[in-house]
């Protein structure tokens, strides 16, 4: 049962803090026999193996690679992030990733093409067999993170007339044209229109005399090659799809997605979402400072214009805080209550615009809640804010300035919040990249422009 | 072929916006005579009827539920998110949950039993059949999140010397016991510990004398029952499983997680990270203002606390603003700067942790990327502050404060921004949740004080 990894057992190599322990390909760097060293590395899970060659640094994973290039199978570049995929993949020659390309399905074949040099594709593409060629480059021709371009190309299907006994025989004799794994038949009419599926396990318990028509769920949900990878996912985890058959122009059945790989898109869409709040464009396990320093500059560049707007804002007012200097120490709190406010109705609305919780029939209840939680929170938090003003400066008038401006501040921050992504939804515009920085202007410019305001016109 | 949908055609109803067309739930409740009302719902994909009924407000649903309760089906509670599947229990007959629970795997039924009110769950236990009652108890003395709690106790499994037609015959004799759909057999030894499995795709395709020790994978991956959603999600995210069985302590298979069921996990546990960046504790689609206060006032009290500290920071040097007014228009730059930049660099790390990505291997690596950076990025806007601040106020000096601040400002944002979640990271806590606070607690209070205390030296 060594063969066996558990969960159980896998724990104890895991500690509870999630920080993985020694790498073994860094001991293994160490040997100096050939042989050991590719024994002691053969062993391990592609999903294992992927996760320690990533942890290296370019140089070791340049020596290992170089070292003992047959390790490379297709299933490992498969495992590889994108980025680790292209530092890999020029160290290599065209035959060896043709083979290691061979055994793997065409969506994963695809991906990793992906990652190559024009010129090393096209050594590449011509190593391999010519009916592979065709669906690669037919893959390739479909732009990035469409369905077209993600498919696999493997799947079965058979026509409604065919009995159980048929199929399987069918697929007897197939063998290596069908795809690794599958989990639906799916039925197709004469022009190749999906028309119905029957999932292996309904299959299996049949009488071979049956026939699919009387065996088939009717309630199969095609995806057509060019649609978006967001929309496919949005399919599957809506109506718990397991597979799901792509469809060309025609309606003719040309490919097949599968669960596994729109548990990858999800993840990708989820992540892209979480760092666009952050004004974060990319971020990868082999990023340099440089790369980092790309990937952020540009937002952190809007926000020294939008911090510049606030600023003018403040200096409009620079003679009520020459007179009372307690304004400055007062006005970040106000800004930075409704930035905090203003970011929370934002996550909310983006996440919901996400998960399509947050729709045309929804969207004015949404609005309308965040507006009445905005106030109410305004009006707790203005009472906390006069009290600590009053405490601290014993001035009744400037706590209650304070006050006024919070309440101000808190309802715009929260309606800012949620009017602005569903205002760039509309507009076709991606609200997770570009909220952030309209909702943290509104509350800077609204919240001094508020409390200075308010200050000049009562205190002076 | 009307049966059939199709995202195409789908497409024609959901607007590039995103959000979805007219309620056809609201329509129908126009409609006085009963069978109609009845007819015209029926057709709906359980998917879809659950969107429209999450459309409707309390009052709307509630008179939908009490006209056709029969429409409320196994299938629809599962379907409904939990927190309206809250609101409909109550107005429900138990006779009639027992009923509709029966139809589906026992995993739905622990999910929708969770949101009963104690009494009626009592109620609804008793009008069960006794071994399911007994499984729904089972489940239910699991701690909520935890693997015992979500697998179905319904699976396929069997031991290695039978064959495929042994296999085969015992499904077609099993029936209604077994699970509603699997992917895989899972080859137990008599003690009923797995030690292997065949893909269904694989068995069927096999003749019929095989045996299934020739045929099966040994690489089974088990779940302990006490393991966390989380841990489960990761594996099968990893492992690109399709299932895996579920074992007890003493390594008995007891249940079966599949990856459908760890979809909708692993977007919980992403929304979870998503909102709590924000500090928003919770978000549903019935969420009322009252319960948007409560989810979101808590971090802002927090917040409240860390801006105080910041001014507090600004008023040990209002000196220096008194004599200096531009120093109050430019501090809220450095801060806001600061601030930003620290989140984008917590944002990166909480997504590491939570992918796995950042690991004690890679965690050096990255602090040292995390610093590298934010010099970098905090020499670039340096220049950009100190040559406004020049042009502005036409203060050489000035300048030179608002360079070095921006620069000390910039490091420990990014320092703090990778440093604060390991840390927690490490003690225990979710960096999601806590993080936040901490890292814009350091950026206010470095970058005021950076700022003004330097000005106060050089200026004064």
């Amino acid at each position: 049962m060594s063969d066996t990894p558990d969960l159980l057992e896998q724990q104890d190599n895991i500690p509870d803090d999630g920080l993985a322990t020694e790498n073994p390909l860094l001991s293994a760097l160490d040997l100096t026999n050939d042989d050991e060293f590719r024994i002691r590395l053969e062993g391990l899970h592609p999903a294992d193996f992927s996760d320690f060659l990533e942890e290296l640094n370019d140089a070791q994973r340049e020596v290992l690679v170089m070292r003992a290039p047959a390790l490379i199978t297709g299933e490992l570049l498969a495992e590889l992030e994108d980025d680790v995929v292209e530092d890999v993949l020029p160290l290599l020659e065209p035959e060896l990733i043709a083979d290691a390309l061979n055994e793997l399905d065409s969506d994963d074949v695809t991906q990793i093409m992906e990652e190559m040099e024009a010129g090393q594709r096209e050594d590449v593409l011509e190593a391999m067999e010519p009916l592979e060629r065709a669906g690669v480059e037919a893959s390739l021709a479909f732009d990035d993170e469409t369905i077209g371009r993600l498919m696999q190309r493997e799947f079965v299907s058979a026509p409604e007339f065919w009995t159980v006994g048929d199929t399987i025989d069918h697929m007897r004799d197939a063998g290596e044209d069908l795809p690794e794994l599958f989990f639906n038949i799916y039925i197709v009419d004469p022009r190749l229109k999906p028309i119905g599926y029957v999932p292996v396990s309904k299959l299996m318990r049949a009488p071979r005399d049956t026939t699919l028509a009387s065996l088939m769920d009717l309630k199969v949900f095609t995806i057509a090659q060019d649609v978006d990878q967001e929309e496919a996912a949005y399919l599957f985890e809506k109506y718990h799809l397991i597979s799901a058959p792509v469809v060309d122009t025609q309606g003719r059945m040309v490919g097949m997605m599968t669960v596994d790989d729109i548990l990858d898109i999800i993840q990708d869409e989820n992540k892209e979402d979480f760092l666009a709040l952050a004004g974060v464009s990319d971020a990868g396990i082999t990023d340099t400072a440089f790369s980092t320093v790309r990937a952020r500059a540009p937002w952190l560049l809007v926000n020294l214009g939008t911090a510049i707007l606030a600023s003018i804002v403040i200096a409009r007012f620079d003679y009520a805080i020459e007179q009372i200097v307690a304004l400055a120490v007062l006005m970040p709190i106000v800004a930075s209550m409704g930035g905090n406010a203003g970011t929370q109705a934002l996550t909310v609305a983006v996440r919901g615009l996400a998960e399509r919780d947050l729709t045309k029939a929804t969207a004015w209840r949404a609005v309308r809640r965040e507006g009445v939680s905005a106030m109410i929170i305004g009006i707790i938090f203005a009472f906390a804010l006069a009290g600590i003003s009053f405490v601290w400066f014993g001035d009744a008038k400037l706590a209650g300035v304070a006050f006024v401006a919070m309440i101000i501040n808190h309802t715009f921050a929260g309606l800012a919040g949620i009017l602005i992504p569903l205002g760039l939804k509309r507009a076709g515009a991606d609200p997770a990249v570009s909220s952030s920085v309209f909702v943290t202007t509104v509350t800077d410019v609204v919240g001094f422009a508020a409390f200075l305001g308010f200050a000049a016109a009562v205190l002076l």
